[in-house]
């Protein structure tokens, strides 16, 4: 420390953002949920979805109240992201601005398509975005959305979040589609990826059969949380 | 919103705290680098070293900056941990006292313990304790800690951050011991680990052997990045 030049601290804002992600089984589309901003600054560009933490409110609670304020959905799954604080990143930290800076800690969450309902009241038209055509997003939160894609595509090597989001009832070729629709058609073949995640011993075969377009009957299967348990803190891959 | 009542905002400070682990390969001891706080709030607790952002500096620069007037170390592994930001965690945010709210964003470090070399000067006694031995420590720290440890083992099944720290050339025990240190005597026996790791093809056996104590010589290996490379996105176990 220099004693002649007293320690300047910054002062701050803090924002959560959130990328929610999603899976369109039907079109096997991998989506994410942006927003239009309506105000200064980067008025009238897309951007995730977020809001500044008020007095009394954690974090958390904070991420919650952005994805429940947009949509409607009882599956999900939500963590922490990443926390983006160097300066620079908001005008609103200019002198003739606000002057102090702004600091986001952003969320990942994955949501169930099927019955993620947006509510449409909301002037900032909550939006589903393709991951290949997502546009210019205000402050750096294209760089925030690539570091949320990088966790998905980890999360679902290493942990169970698919069955967070699935269906409770779901074949393999169902399970098979999600993880191609977000880590691409060559992460692995469909009986490989079967044998592995039979081999695991935590999908059980319903034993109830159904038929999709021409295909055979294929088995209804279910997460057993229960035979999932003791392997919770064991090194697992998934694919 | 409610128009009527006005949404307060919470003003924030924003600090770093660095989780910095290393391990004893000498005394097979996991440690933690902590401080004396000096000042206020409590005071003589000990604590993770950490600092106030301050204006200008990016949140990594203020972890590195801390890193580095503790201890010299060249070796080394540090990323983003967590941010916990919740109200209440730090007395400071009372009206009474400077009335914002302190904001933690923790850092995860794994430093090469051979040469890291605490920087005596310092008044805050900058200490490694044993992980088995870690006391009440200021603020939540002890929670940042623990969540520090679940990454630490988590890291170590996942990803080669051993070789970050470890000496250029190495036996495979002294890597099964690294292990051991970290993950506890069970977490795998010597001649799996042995055979998962080589089956992985980026060790390499240099030829060089060596003998410690009474043992057979060992063949000195070591970590071949090229080799590791085109794993790096793979879904990977190293234990």
């Amino acid at each position: 420390m220099n004693p002649i030049e007293p320690i300047e601290l910054a002062d701050f804002k803090v924002g959560v953002d959130n990328v929610i992600f999603s899976v369109d089984t039907q079109q096997n589309r991998l989506l994410v949920l942006l927003i239009k901003r309506l105000n200064y600054p980067f008025s009238s560009y897309w951007s995730l979805p977020g809001t500044l933490v008020r007095q009394g409110e954690t974090l958390e609670k904070a991420a919650y109240r952005t994805l429940s304020e947009l949509i409607r959905v009882n599956n999900l799954y939500l963590e922490q992201l990443y926390t983006f604080g160097g300066p620079n990143r908001d005008p609103r930290e200019l002198p003739e601005s606000f002057g102090v800076r702004y600091l986001s800690v952003s969320y990942f969450a994955l949501v169930r398509y099927e019955e993620a309902e947006l509510i449409q009241k909301q002037s900032n038209f909550p939006s589903w975005y393709m991951i290949e055509k997502i546009p210019q997003l205000a402050f750096d939160h294209n760089q925030i959305l690539d570091y949320g894609y990088q966790r998905l595509k980890s999360k679902l090597k290493y942990s169970p979040i698919v069955f967070d989001v699935l269906p409770e009832l779901f074949t393999l070729n169902d399970l098979y589609q999600f993880y191609t629709t977000i880590l691409g058609e060559n992460f692995s073949d469909y009986s490989n990826f079967r044998n592995k995640l039979l081999k695991l011993g935590f999908l059980f075969d319903t034993g109830v059969k159904v038929t999709k377009g021409a295909g055979r009957p294929a088995s209804l299967y279910r997460f057993d949380a229960p035979s999932f348990a003791p392997l919770k803190d064991q090194p697992l891959l998934f694919i």
